[in-house]
Order: structure tokens, then sequence, then C-alpha cells
């Protein structure tokens, strides 16, 4: 991959200057060395000439599942010279990876069927919508020339909405900006209080104490000691008149609520999802739609390679080799052979095949649980989260059934725009996944009035929604081990004979693209491994 | 403007729901009314029916200077039906609003000549780059049809550098999360054991406390009461390995520093630049430079009406009308006369035009104190710190006299890219700008590598230094006043005669665009309001 050519360049030019050498190499003795190092060099990807080299012929490999993992997996070994073919069961490349568009047409497992009104240019992305700078997701945009945008993850124009805490702030959409002021204010407040007074001053030299105070003066916004350190509001809160010309000062909004108000309302508990390794801004998106990632991986594995409505319904492990039988399009039962097999598939489907690999293997393919997640995507005629709120995408959290409210990153000043009226997970995802979408529909648009007033359902244009434990061929958003030092997730990291498993559900980055293409750069190298050894 | 009416139907519509009324009108009592009401009501445009409706025809408006100032008020006077006429001393439009590109030539005020060898597609914001969400900046961007692109005025993968602080940190990079994990969890760690010792029973009831704890477990992600409510480190600081696919968990980044160290090294104190009003995040820039502004607004003018290389001279004010005295490109004298004029110029050169405004005038005139600036802009021949260190936009701040690096918001994944080197004030600003640019360049490289290595310097491909207290015509990249509320300013916040004066340094969004725009609406309006009274 390019990026590696351009570390190793990195690294020789820092190495060539003395000093810069000495600094990184004492930073990184020190754990300070702030880039991630592992993952960019960790692989090696198998080329064409380690083939050619030793005399040996690239063999074939089917790939089952066209998700980001097989395709990636048949993308890495088409490169080294490996003839792939990748068998999908649904009509698109992808998997979870989704972009519902107008005219997309789905019907889940309970045998309901949405076709999608989207607007020219709208879409959702019904599954992974964010790529953190550090994954492998972003790279392989790079290496396929897939154009990324920011993913807006945080914006402190949203709400925060909480109806179950007490205090003046229940069921009141607050922004994330003032919510924050409040909160920090306040505890830049209580800890200055508590310093001042010397109940710290087992931990803290005299030095330490007032370099303290002084970053809770500037953390908190709040006045010194001859004021008490009191947290009073200001302008972080926002403004209930905006600043503008000759003697318009502005209004800040306030006074703030009391400090119990603040804490019954426990809007504080959504602020560390912005500290999060894999949330913390910045965060990307491909222009268009998450689903030019697989488009443009299946381009580059090569549309021939890829039969979709084709239903893998066994697998059968040789000594020489793996059969795998298939149902095509029109309910034609065939058979294929090759030397090796990927399968990255959903473990839980794969359980279901027919195959001699083994009750254990079985076992260990059911033993994570498969997450109910619900999405919902709403088309409005008009942007008013921007026009009328000044929301430029980000996200509102609430303490309802819908979870988050998410508003789009993309089409800014557009006529038109797409919100996700819900992503939530677990109980809430069966009961909203229970319902036809209508009801879905009827349901979050309640919620989401409470929120942004009437408009959230006058505006409204259009509505897809996803229950993904109801997707056929996927079963569910992703799964959850009991346990990832277990026999059971051990067994499946190691091929069954021939057959390699790959996807984000044998990595530490599930329900991330990330895990799907380190799961699938692992069951490459150790394919490649093997044909090299034998 | 269209966004007004998408006000108004949104009120209409809510008002229509008694419900959500009723929500927003105590939201709005209780000051959480989260929209900012006043920018966008307050201003009513002058519209052609109400000159005509009156049967009066628009006047001569002669605006001075075409900075964000002086077009608004073309443009906005254009609409209702006056004749303006805009003189401008530069050969472009937007005044400090200067994106620089390959070919940009400039002579400085010390006779020093630079020409940008910037590559096609690269280019730098010279003066502002990066547009709040609720200002009036973005509002016309949507009027003029100027697409807007998230600026990244945050990351949590860029660095803070201090060299000034003690402790092990000094010296040393370290990335926001980095910093921000260790700075959140002590203070959490510290509150949280203040809390539970009791020291804080006064401010707390039982209730509060508990709130208050698994507020700080979250917010700092520390331990509980059983470890001490201790802070060790975690994920939020980053992966010196980072998670991957079968076994590869992942090495987090360790272990943090000790409380001591995070305190002297004060890299806290850059935490707050995210809570300010008009910095949080999202943020948004023009696509393709923030030179479209001032391009889409002389458009919308009509280039027809705009004189460039045209340095006012003479500003007379008389009973019936303003005559206005100005140099042309061939150095010609030439006269013109209009019912008002706009004044749209810096304050310190408006001083110093021959004008019979009066010698109060004048004195308030100088009364602000114009502020020393500087940027550089660095195009390199790689992304590097995108492909090695996994940095896509956002600033890292120093206590060095470069004072901050910005990482480019556009162009992700391209060839090339074209960071900001420094971004200064006062005594730095005044050193660098005392240099020549070799020397400026030298400078900022020099400390550039301290943060990011050797390819800092071997990978640069050109450069291009502004100091704005050096640029013809300008002068500095924007005034303080030592009061906004002293007799100076308000008498230059009122009409002089028929003469207006307009820009961000009649605001209270000084240095902002939004300044300009809402400075230059009040001028309309008086004029306006002026015409229709007549």
């Amino acid at each position: 991959m390019a990026m590696t050519g351009s570390r190793r360049d990195f690294l020789r030019s820092v190495g060539m200057a003395g000093g810069a050498g000495v600094l990184y190499s004492t930073m990184s003795a020190l754990g300070l060395a702030p880039v991630p190092e592992a993952h960019a060099d960790a692989y090696r990807p198998p080329r064409a000439g380690d083939l050619a080299a030793t005399g040996r012929r690239g063999g074939r490999v089917l790939v089952l599942g066209a998700g980001i993992a097989g395709l990636a997996a048949a993308y890495e070994l088409g490169k080294a010279g490996y003839r792939c073919h990748v068998l999908e069961a649904k009509d698109r490349p992808g998997g979870r990876n989704w972009t519902v568009r107008g005219g997309t047409r789905e019907t889940d497992l309970d045998g309901r069927t949405q076709t999608a009104a989207f607007s020219e240019g709208q879409y959702m992305n019904a599954g992974p919508a964010r790529l953190p700078q550090s994954h492998l997701s972003l790279e392989y945009c790079r290496e396929l020339d897939v154009p990324v945008e920011v993913f807006a993850n945080q914006n402190a124009n949203a709400y925060i909405y909480h109806e179950n805490g007490g205090g003046t702030l229940a069921g009141r959409p607050v922004r994330w900006r003032t919510a924050k002021a409040d909160m920090y204010g306040y505890v830049a407040e209580l800890l200055a209080q508590a310093t001042d007074q010397g109940a710290l001053d087992q931990r803290l030299t005299a030095a330490d104490r007032e370099r303290l105070l002084s970053f809770l003066r500037d953390f908190g916004s709040i006045g010194g000691r001859a004021d008490g350190w009191a947290y009073t509001g200001g302008s972080r809160r926002g403004y209930a008149t905006e600043p503008g010309a000759g003697l318009e000062e502005g209004t800040v909004l306030g006074p703030p609520p009391s400090l119990p108000d603040v804490l019954a309302a426990g809007l504080g508990r959504r602020f560390s999802f912005e500290f999060g390794y894999d949330q913390a801004m910045m965060m990307f998106q491909p222009v268009g739609g998450m689903d030019a990632i697989p488009r443009a991986l299946a381009e580059a594995v090569g549309a021939h390679r890829i039969t979709y409505r084709a239903e893998v319904t066994g697998v059968h492990d040789r000594a020489d080799g793996v059969e795998v039988t298939w149902r095509d399009h029109r309910g034609r039962v065939r058979t294929d052979e090759a030397d090796f097999a990927v399968a990255a598939i959903p473990p839980m489907i794969m359980a279901r095949l027919r195959h001699n690999l083994g009750a254990d293997v079985t076992a260990a393919l059911r033993h994570p649980v498969p997450a109910p997640v619900g999405k919902i995507g709403l088309e409005y005629r008009s942007r008013w989260w921007e026009t009328d709120e000044q929301i430029y995408g980000g996200i509102t959290p609430t303490d309802t059934d819908l979870a988050t409210i998410w508003y789009p990153s993309h089409g800014y000043h557009g006529r038109r725009g797409t919100i996700i009226g819900y992503y939530n997970f677990g109980e809430n995802a069966l009961a909203y996944g229970a319902l036809p979408h209508a009801q879905r529909l009827e349901r979050a648009l309640s919620r989401g009035v409470r929120v942004h007033g009437a408009k959230y359902r006058t505006e409204l244009a259009a509505s897809f929604s996803v229950a993904w434990h109801k997707v056929p061929f996927i079963e569910g958003a992703w799964v959850d081990w009991p346990s990832q030092t277990g026999p059971e997730y051990r067994l499946l990291d190691r091929p069954a004979g021939r057959v390699h498993f790959a996807g984000d559900w044998l990595s530490h980055a599930i329900a991330w693209q990330h895990g799907a293409f380190a799961s699938a750069r692992k069951a490459v190298t150790a394919i490649h491994t093997r044909v090299l050894a034998e």
C-alpha cells in the first residue's frame, strides 16, 4: 500500500536528521510516540512477485460473502495473482455497508417490503456511517480513490434531550454547548473550592495547586478566589441574541440552571462519547454514500469474479481443496471447487450451512450473540435544522427509545436533506423492528417533535427503515462475544482445514469496517503463507 | 433572505401545533430556547418595493472599499434599487478575505514582493478561514450559492506542543486526545476523591454526590471507590498498536504521565478553545477558498459597479450629498458624487484621508489599535500528516512563536496539501513580519520540525507569507478598541453627515466576517430609513 512506502520514507528521512531521530526514539521509549505504529507496518500484502519468484501459481480461492471482509480478501488475493471468486447471497456488494437511495427495495425476514422514495441525491447509510482517522477503512479509501468528506460526529449546536432525569431540564432539548458549559463550569467550581480549601493538599504541592486552579478557571470559565470560584454562565452557553453591529453586544443565554438541576438531568454523561478513541473528531465518510467503498472494491476485484444472488448452502473441506455448494438466482443448486475458501459471512448463518468442519465449529459459530439494531432515514423537504436551528451535521442523543437523531453531513445548504431519525439497540431496536414501517415512522416522529417541534412531522417527504436483525442473509448489526479469549473465538480465529473465517466478528474492532479489513488481511496472509510453504 | 421566510414558516407551523408551541415558549421563558433569535429577524432588508411604493427613486451611493462590509452594503442596497458604485484600492475584491493561489503576487509596505508558486488546486486563506454555524457569513453563502464544506477546527489526532512547561512533557508533541484523557482523568480523580471524602458536603446532597461521582467516572474514565477513583489511562489516550484482527487487542498508549507532569505541561489550557462560542465545531469554509464569498458578492453587485485600483483620497460631506476624490490606476485624480457614502475601509486609513467630517471623527478613527498578525502557507509534495500521522485537518497549538499549525480541511487523500505554518499575533507577528519571506520561512520550519520531524522541511514545495500590518490599504488584521462603549466608538457608529461607516471594526464580532456583514446591514438600514423619511 502507498501508506507503507510513505511511512518508510518518513522514517528514513527522520533517521537522516539526527536531532529529530533522537527526539522520536525518545518519544517512543516514553510511550509518547503519538502515531500508532503497528497496523500500518504489520501487514505485508502478498504480491504477484511472491508467487512468481518461487515458481508457484496462485491457487483458486472461493470467497463466501461480498461484505467488506470478503471483498477485501478477494481484492488483496487478486493483487497477488490468486484466482478468486466471490459468492454473495444479496444482489449487491457491501453486506451491512448499505446505502439506501430512491428505488432501493428490500424485503425483510417477516416478508415486509419497503421501497425507498428518497429524492435524487438523497440517501441514508443504513449500516456503517463514519470512518475514524486511524482505521484501515480510510486507508482503503485512499488506495481505491474513494473521495471522502467530513462526517460530523460532534456538534456544539446539536441537542441533548433527556426526559427522565429530574429537575428543570427534563423534557427540554439543551444544546451540547450549553450543557457542556454548565457541567464543566460546576465541575471547575467544585474542584477549585475543594482545592482552595486544602482538601487536596495531600495530593498537590503549592505549585500544583496554583496550576490546577489556573486550569480550572479557564476550563470552567469560573470566577477567581474573590468570587468563590463561582460558575455563573457566560458566552460558551450560547446567545439568546447574537452579537452584531454597533452597540449590539449580544445577549448571553442564561442564567444557568442550578447545580442540582444540572446533575439531575444527567446530560454530562453524553460528553465522553467525544473522547472515545473511535468516535473523537475528525471523522469521515465517502462522498455520495458509504457503499462507495464496496463498489470500489467490487470494481477492483472485477465484476466477472462476483456472483450475486448466490446463496451458499454447503461447505465441504477436503485434504486437497474445498467444495462449496450454492443456489443461484434461479434456484439451481451448483457446486464449485477451490484450493481455499474464505468464509466471510455472519457466524450464525455459517453455523446453519451443511458443512464437515465439525460440531465444535458449529457450536463456536453459534457462540457470539447477534445484536438487534434499528435505523430510520427521514427525508425532509427543507433543511430546517440548518435554516432555523443552525445545526449543520452532528448528533442529538436522547434518552427516548429512538436513542439518537443524526443530521446529515453532506448537502449543506441544499434544498432537501435526510436525517437519521433513530439509531437504536437492544430492546428499543427489537420494539421498533417488531412494527411495520408505518408504525416505526409514527413512533419516531412522535419522539422527534419533542426535540424539534411540529416541523419534524410536517416537513417530512420520505422515509425508510431497517431492522438489521431482520435483514435476510445478515440477521444482525454485529455480534457480541461473551469472550474474545475463550476457546470458541480462538477456534474460529484459526482455519478449519482449508476454510479461513473472516469478518469484523473475528476482530477487536467489531461493528467497524476496520475490523473486517483487518480480519480479511489476516486470512489473506494466512493463505499466502500456506501457499508459499507448500 | 431565504432564511427569514423559512424561520417564519417554522414559527407558524409551531404555532399551529399547540403542544409544541407551548413547549417552545416555555423554553424561551426559561432562557432555554436554543436558537439565537435576534440576528435573523432583526434585519429587514430594504426591498425594491419600498421605494416604488412611496414613489421614490433609489439614490446613488458610493461605497469605499470592496471588503466584505463594502460589498455586502452594495449588494443589499442594490437589491432595493439603489445605484451603488464601489471604489477599491486593491486589484481584487475581499479585503482581508484573501485566498492566495499560484500566481498571486503582492508587494508589502516594505516594498518586498512575493509571488506564490503554489500548485494547481492548492491555496491558503490568508485572512479569515472559518465560518461558525450561527454567523451571517454562512447565511450569505446559502443566499449566494457558495458551496461550503467542513472546516476542521478541532482534531483529537492533532498535537499540543509546549516547550516551556516543566516536567517530562516539555518539548514533546502530545495528541489532543492523549492530553485530554490525562487532564480530564486527573480532574475526575481529584474531584471524586474530594467529594467522597466529604469535602463538598456543604454543596452536595447525598443524591447530588452520587450523580457527580457517576459523571466523574464516565468523564475521566477513572476507577471506582474501591480503586480510590484512580486515573490510570486507557484507550482514550490512543493506541501504540491499533486493535486488529484475531487476538490483536491493540496496545493502549501508556502509562499516563504523573499528575505533576500533566499540570506542569499546561496542555489543558488549550481545551477551552473548543468550547468558545465562535470556535466550537461544527465550522465551515467555502469550497475552493474563502474568497468565493467576495467573488460571489462582487458578481451579484455587478462588475461594472466596482472600480479596482481606485485609491480614495478625499471625502467631502455636503448638505445634499457626498463628494469622493480618488486616484485611478493611472494615477489620475477623479471625483465622484453621490447621495450617500458607505465608508468601509480600515479606520486608521480612513483617518488619513482628506475629509471635512471633523477632527473628532479623525481622532475617533485613530482610537482603535490595529493588530499585527502573520500567516504562512506551506505547500508539501505529500500529505505526510495524513499518511504518516493520521491527522486529517485540525490545529496544533504550540507555545513557540509560530503559535499554531493548521492542517488543510480539504483535498483529503490528495497528492499535495498546504499547511498553515504559523498564525501568530502581537510580538510574534511583529518579529516574523520584520523578516523577509525566506527568513520567516526558515524560522517557521525550524519550529515545525520539532513537532513533525525532518519531513516538515524535506517535503516542502512552496510557501507564501503575509504580515497583515504590512499589507497596503489594509495595515492590520483587525483593530482592538480600548472600549466599545466609549465616545469614539459611539461617534463612528453614527453617520458623519451623509457618510456611514461600516466594517467588522464597528461590531461586536471583530475579526469575523459576521461583524462586517452585520455592520453593512446596519448602514444599509440607516440609509434606507433616511431615504424613506426624506
